[in-house]
């Protein structure tokens, strides 16, 4: 098991929304040390002048990325920094001889990246040198249909992802449409049209399913700060029971210790999970459509949860360690 | 036109959400006076003691719906009683000659009364003796499918009605899922069974399309006041190209006041309909999935509005008076 | 009384909270037209554009202030522009012979304008060619202790106000701190040095009172779209009854249309004038201190529906046209 | 320090708020074992059935406390029972030999019991039998004035404590004050006679002080989940610098985990101390009055994290035992 002294992360873009819950469940983590971070609009503060929540907890000056040379080596580091700009930073980084763990998206494609989803990948990840954790939408999505695909039950003619998500995965830099007087008291779309996360989905079940999987998928704004809720509507190529059902989902999701399945009749919410790493998944029919109901912390099992869970698996640490809370409640 | 002198109205369980909204309106209507209100909770008790908001606007007092005896004779009377144990008391209003629109969904499926959703149905509303206003969730569904419904385009295989709704939908009655701490902050599904007002959907629906419809519809929960947003997946039993498709719905909706049809790209959100009886629809592909969004405010155009809409019908009135007002923002 | 037919209006700096808030008053008047009104940020777009809930309601093209030398001769010009840049554009349309009214701070200390808080000016407000609209916070209080200070009770060793207030009066520019992941869920406190509505307080109430007026006022900010709560604790220079303090508020606030006094043991809250024009009093004493807790909406009363009741005066219509609407609710 | 083996305890009254934010935080704890729970409406429930979020985390089955005299016996127990009700079991529990905190104000004038806040009590605490947990808002005003208190500096003309609230503390059982219709958006004052912990302010602060002080106390509600933001207004009985009383606070509260005296000039906020066991304090000047704003999680600080602070001490843990996490965020 990983010991305190000489294990050092640094982080890459540390004062967005990831990026603060990451440094509040590494501050809680106890068996790793945080040797830099880097933001361009904040560089030179102290990170509590950034996150007053923060002071007395994390003592660290904010410096950046261009300062990449100058920083001290370190044994794994966890990229913030948006699509796109990533890619340059992290292969600094693995030249550099540490192990990164990216949430952009850049490498969810790459075959010179593990994708972070545990639940399904847990063995490749521990060896990994770069892991690229899933995107928020597509962690939902594909823990809520990973028992089905695997099996090769759904149907290919239906199947509709309808996502209702918090304000704060749109990030923290600040505009109009998440200027509270305009979030506030409203639940809208952004589009219809095919959001990047789709095709994320698509492949990594189809993979799990051995064939071609396709699905409508659309992601809507409420206002709460976190949370993912995800309604899934398919159907089965064959007639399968209720109790069936849940038996493949209990069975699927035996012994890992985030996935709370629930039971018949019951269904999640976003309230029990929150500020947690766990996913709750709830099924059900409505005639012949199979419902599956997931709810995740976008920022938890959504984001920095997660990757904290793959450092842990990297670092041969216990998997949930600095992962323990439940939600926090009311 | 109808003139203030002599069009009374009474109410019939005033102070619940529907109620309070209702009072509103008819308060800014400048046609009718409201004669008699009842309630059983707060019988005895001036409104403005229920409503404080109401102080300096509306000087009545509630009464309890026993002394229904003892009513003054009104032109009108607004039935904001539960389902169920509306029909008696709206039997005897009729038995005393008033006209009666009926919240309730006692009557949504009767051949004695003329459902009021005046887009669909105006002509029949004018001469009604009895309207049966119709369910939140099923105007909103209703009026978003109806285009494709009326000209027969719907592909029976799919059709999935996903909504999100804030929370005064639930009644004004104090319980522990719409208590402020457990309610703010939560996305959540009351349960994936069939809601009663999936029939009264797929009747009228069905009606229109002059075929048997069928549709999934699961509503959720979000911590807004007001407002539905409903998200319509379906398919096209024939190829349909969106301009052909927006086309339809700005035909089935030439003249129609409280309905704007946007323009391609635009989707409609809760907070562009707040407080009003406006209702706003968007149409788009994803992929060959035709989504119709939906929004209204859910004691607007979804009750009480919508109510008073019918109102104007039967009593003469401009179809708009007393529901001109743009939505309230920010 | 004013007809709609010529009575043309203007306003510059249309697209900022207190503007879309003026346009929706104006828009339900029925007394007044829109000739004009400009917006750096958004010229050239439609006002639906911008505002998509005016869409059916408001067809108007936004211009730049720049080219205020062409704009349609009106009236009577609202000034939304802030503080420092409302007074030279102030100036040009006074020289075009048009009446103002300045939502800024640059004229209310200056003897060339009318203060325009009617319930203790009105009669100044009806003839004047220039009219300094209150703030918010003024208001709040100045309506709070008028008839305290008219009376000339007051102690002066004690007067503090406490004000609780909505994030809209932060404006409609995005910013860090009134993000909706950052403003929600939290109550805060700007600074506790001096804000400059403070000296606004303490010269109107002087005015009133005879004699020099301190007060200490801080705001702070709560996660509410809209209102202010002012507690305001004070002393007085001698022995009043809550009865006696009861009558003063009710005979200085007599036929004052839009205050109403609560009765003894009632206090008002932010929900019960929510966009409306309404001022709520209520007071008490705890021990030997006078508690006085006024209620508006900043936007309302605070701003926008205060503006519209000046143009009435000035313009000669009934001085509550396009302001009779109770509180929204729930 | 205390070891897991052997220390139990029980909770009497545990399904309300402070009681689940109690098991939250027992559950992270690491050094006690829960043996029993009680509560009358959810008797023979598990308590994951009453707290979803806690499913997974805790299994225990209610109990009604009916049954306590068959109850296993404890070395500690809380009781969130509520006023009144408290007293008969709490001395039931101290005859059964455990040691009692007891979260209702029956105890907190008494001296049987200790009053438990540790920053200014800390010795009596350890030693003590039953510990009165103090009230919420007086934690807040106690440990805002304190500093000044014991230095004997506070003047007593004028101290006015104005506090802001969120919901939660109104509890968990369903009312129409706190349905999230009539709660949400809205700011609101309870009333301004004296509340019971007004006495609890001044009979500490007296004690810290050794002449007798009096003080306005009034709270308000604002529609937060958690938190309490109190701003006092006060005045010395001679000349201090704001480096001086800056030093009276350091120094006061030097080496006080849970105490974050601000630099000058920044203040606190309910966002920085939600869900944790801090307590933010700022100091400045508005002329010559002195404002103390402070800010604490109600349920934290200021109940159910002050009271396993006092556990910690009474049963030889370390202080911040389970309280080391920093507030969630965003």
């Amino acid at each position: 098991m990983g010991t305190t002294m000489g294990i050092k992360i640094g982080i890459l873009g540390a004062t967005g929304y990831t990026g603060s819950e990451l440094l509040r469940l590494v501050v809680n983590h106890g068996g790793v040390q945080i040797s830099w971070l880097t933001t361009e609009k904040f560089a030179g503060q102290k990170i509590a002048e950034v996150f007053p929540q923060l002071s007395g907890f994390l003592d660290v000056e904010c410096v950046s990325v261009r300062n990449i040379g100058f920083l001290e080596e370190v044994d794994l580091v966890f990229s913030c920094l948006p699509h796109g700009s990533s890619k340059y930073f992290v292969n600094k980084m693995l030249d550099n001889g540490a192990r990164v763990i990216d949430f952009s998206s850049d490498y969810r494609f790459s075959k010179d990246a593990v994708y972070g989803l545990p639940e399904i990948n847990k063995e490749n990840v521990v060896d990994a040198k770069l892991v690229a954790n899933p995107g928020c939408y597509a962690t939902t999505v594909i823990l809520g249909l990973a028992p089905l695909a695997s099996e090769g039950l759904l149907a290919s003619d239906l199947i509709v992802a309808d996502i209702k998500a918090g304000i704060s995965g749109g990030g923290r830099a600040p505009n109009l449409a998440h200027h509270f007087s305009e979030a506030n008291q409203d639940i809208n779309i952004g589009s219809v049209s095919a959001h990047e996360q789709k095709t994320e989905m698509e492949y990594k079940l189809s993979k799990l399913s051995g064939s071609k999987l396709r699905l409508s998928f659309i992601p809507h704004t409420a206002p709460i700060d976190r949370g993912i809720l995800a309604t899934i509507y398919c159907r089965f190529n064959k007639k399968i029971s209720i109790e069936r059902a849940h038996k493949i989902y209990e069975k699927f999701y035996n012994q890992k210790k985030f996935i709370r399945v629930f039971e018949n009749g019951e269904f999640p919410s976003t309230k029990n999970v929150r500020y947690s790493n766990i996913c709750d998944i709830g099924v059900g029919f409505q005639d012949d459509i199979f419902v599956v109901v997931v709810a995740i912390d976008n920022l938890g099992k959504g984001a920095s949860g997660q990757a904290v869970q793959n450092m842990n698996l990297m670092l041969d640490f216990p998997e949930d360690q600095g992962l323990t809370a439940a939600a926090i409640y009311p």
